[in-house]
């Protein structure tokens, strides 16, 4: 066998349990018993020491030597890419900080969930400073690479290729008209009134079925069921999302699973040949985001496919919907904006906001600039610049809201804009071909799936980020796209 | 550390990842969608190969001897008696055999189930011939360990400590009386009529969930869910049984989950503090078929709990029960015996004739006094002689409908009617010490979970076979509590 070969025959061993990994993981969040947590949770570490320790194998480093010096087709040499960079990925830190991370990550995350409930901020400060202080140390390390700044190489473990400098300048840009836009926004829509009413949940597991069908999920490759908090798990042969219902609110689990069936769509659109490979996997989050948001944004609250969805939520939830509800009703309901303190509940238009407030604090922090301390009134000064809000004294709804940096999960966040941000580059590059708005009115999909299964879905991660953007639409991410999209639908422009 | 320690954590490591498994089998089996197939099977054969690795470890047989000199308590004995056992039986055999014989007998199954359907006895015999080739080279590699004979050393994979000698005498005796007893339970018994009616899946998997509770098992750590062929998986902390649904006909769903709860029963009741030990496993397939059956056959079935199990039905599906039905109806029922072709369809009357049948079979074959091609011969032999039936010409009902022997599961068969008569034996025994039937009537099943818990569940695999008989009802397996059991139900005696 050539290195080459080697380095996929071992590839192969480590996407073989991380199968197994995720249907576990998956099991653990839809499926399983609270007694069973326990022994699952033992049997998942050892799980996940087992895959780190084959991603560890030395041997990997040789091999990747070797094939430097091989023939290698274009799509082998983005296979070796990625290989290297997950080698790189789990092995440049040292053990000792891995494992110091874990522990107080994992302490600060139990005791977040009570501290949050109790606005405990003094308490929590205490175990989130060991987390910063480990994060600063792995980012350091990781920065070593040749990363501009220590953010940069966090930053990098989410959407490789994208740097803060980058980041500074789109954000930047947002900054100078969103809190205007907001407003405006918002002054403009008409007062949202909507009817009591209860919708089963069995007759909305129907209509949200009805939609992935719709949305060209493949039922024969994956599944639909119920978690606490809806996500897309499994393996890309068979992916599985969940969600959650409200029986007095049928649009939250409806949207919810548009949502997650763009994410499956990717995954189950990735190419099967690549499938056990660094390389056939899906390339970041923030592009995973661009298909939900193209899902969730760009068709499913679309007014071109407002027709079209009161046509499948009719047929679903006849008997249930209050008397006066109307097409004009839903696109009401779905393109309302509102400020809030919580991002996991904004709208398209405020949300950016929530991500920006956060990109600047976690950048700072990791940098050195700020100090976990600093965070409340940082906090407060950027909701009340960016949303007109005051947090002061609410930790609970303000900088403790999220898991992500009580693990240590820095560099994360900006995922979720440029999503948003690559979801309105890519229609408008789709635009530039055919009329997607005349597709939407029809409910004829097939032409969007087409665009994006070509331009991201093979694509897999055979491109750096940037790279994978400028090839599908002719240039590198442009916000203006974002705006202009937002400006179209919220401002009538 | 000491030895005996570090065998306690390595096979901790292991049972993790049988933990895992588990899981995704269940999965395999209730909730996978058919497109997921491929990649699963590819991962769980990693998995399995991964656990076989770490379960022929050779520093397991260094500890075990190391283990030899120090001081053990009774439990720690036993512990590593169980220990040694799983590693001799993973290591005895020659890689090279291990692999042909999966090979082998993943094709002659994989292959019957076409030739099943075409009832192609030739077809089927030639990958069969292979099979048994390479069956008896394995029985013979393992008689080695010390067995009479070389099925004697497969029957122990099963069910350890018991022989064919053993058997030979238990199984003789149920010959002399099983046909006339058959003739004589058929002639007495009243003609059953049973009127169409139509039971909604949903009530149905109600009725089963209330009865599974009443039953004891425990939804904290189990669930019910749907599949092809039911079964008891998962693992002990998280018990998951499957059953199937006919809408024309409750019954088979019903008797089955209840089947299926005593098998999770005995799974949630082993003792929590061994669970991740051999030692701290269910015993044997026979004792967990006596819990099964004993579930089934000494509770369900039984007339003292026929009102009790008339209200559960009664509660659940008064609105589809044909008007006619009456408790006198369901017991008639569920007490029906009826002579025919296929082992899965049989009562508890003409089981029994089944598995002798096949165990005399395989037991000859492993020990080469027949061959493969005398099957079909012997087989209609022996249904004209036990059962009075004719399977001349037909494979597809006679030799060839079960799954066991086409990847060589001989020595399994034994365990069905062993099970059935450990489960008598220990009703006889409760019955020495409170009022059984009594109990019954008044739908208290806790003093029989009680003997159960602490006779059976609790004693996981500490005592070899027989010796957990011995010492739960006095004496070692005899058949006469079984014919006793038969007698009174069936003959009124």
């Amino acid at each position: 066998m050539t290195a080459y070969q080697q380095l996929v025959a071992h590839f192969a061993t480590i996407d073989k349990f991380s199968h197994l990994a995720a249907i576990c993981g998956w099991d653990q969040a839809a499926m399983m018993p609270s007694g069973g947590a326990q022994a699952r949770s033992e049997a998942m570490a050892e799980l996940a020491v087992h895959i780190h320790s084959l991603s560890c194998d030395p041997r990997i480093g040789d091999w990747l030597q070797a094939a430097q010096s091989q023939e290698l087709s274009t799509i082998e040499q983005a296979s070796v890419r990625e290989m290297a960079r997950s080698f790189q990925q789990a092995t440049i830190l040292p053990q000792r900080l891995v494992e110091a991370k874990a522990i107080a990550g994992a302490k600060c995350e139990h005791a977040w969930r009570t501290q949050r409930k109790n606005n405990d901020w003094q308490g929590f400060l205490i175990n989130f400073q060991e987390v910063v202080a480990l994060s600063r140390e792995e980012a350091a390390v990781r920065a070593s690479q040749g990363h501009a700044t220590a953010y940069d190489a966090m930053l990098d473990l989410y959407e490789p290729g994208v740097t803060s400098q980058q980041l500074d300048g789109v954000f930047g840009d947002v900054k100078t008209w969103l809190p205007d836009f907001i407003n405006t926004a918002v002054e403009r829509q008409s007062k949202l009134a909507v009817a009591d009413s209860h919708y089963p949940t069995s007759a909305q597991t129907q209509l949200g079925q009805a939609l992935m069908a719709q949305f060209g999920f493949d039922f024969a490759r994956g599944r639909l069921d119920v978690s606490v908090h809806p996500f897309c798990g499994g393996v890309s042969q068979d992916t599985r999302i969940t969600t959650r219902y409200r029986e007095d609110d049928f649009l939250q689990a409806m949207m919810g699973v548009i949502h997650e069936t763009g994410h499956a769509c990717y995954e189950q659109g990735l190419p099967s040949a690549l499938a056990a490979l660094p390389v056939g996997k899906a390339r970041s989050m923030g592009i995973h985001e661009s298909q939900s948001l193209f899902y969730e944004m760009q068709i499913a609250r679309d007014s071109s496919f407002s027709e079209v969805l009161f046509a499948a939520v009719k047929q679903h939830l006849a008997d249930y919907l209050p008397a006066d509800f109307s097409v004009t009703k839903l696109q009401q309901q779905i393109q309302q904006v509102e400020r809030g303190f919580i991002r996991v509940d904004a709208d398209e238009v405020t949300y950016p906001a929530h991500v920006i407030l956060r990109y600047e604090i976690e950048r700072d922090l990791i940098n050195g600039a700020i100090e976990a301390e600093h965070l409340p009134a940082l906090w407060q000064e950027k909701m009340q610049s960016y949303l007109g809000l005051s947090t002061a004294g609410n930790y609970r709804d303000g900088c403790m809201q999220d898991i992500h940096w009580t693990d240590g999960s820095f560099g994360y966040f900006p995922s979720y804009t440029l999503g948003a941000m690559y979801a309105a580059q890519f229609r408008a590059a789709m635009e530039r071909e055919f009329d997607v708005s005349k597709a939407l009115q029809a409910g004829d999909l097939a032409p969007l799936r087409n665009w994006l299964d070509k331009n991201v879905w093979q694509q897999a991660s055979l491109l750096e980020t940037n790279e994978l953007v400028r090839v599908a639409t002719g240039e590198q991410l442009n916000p203006n796209y974002f705006k202009q999209h937002l400006a179209k639908r919220y401002l009538g422009q």
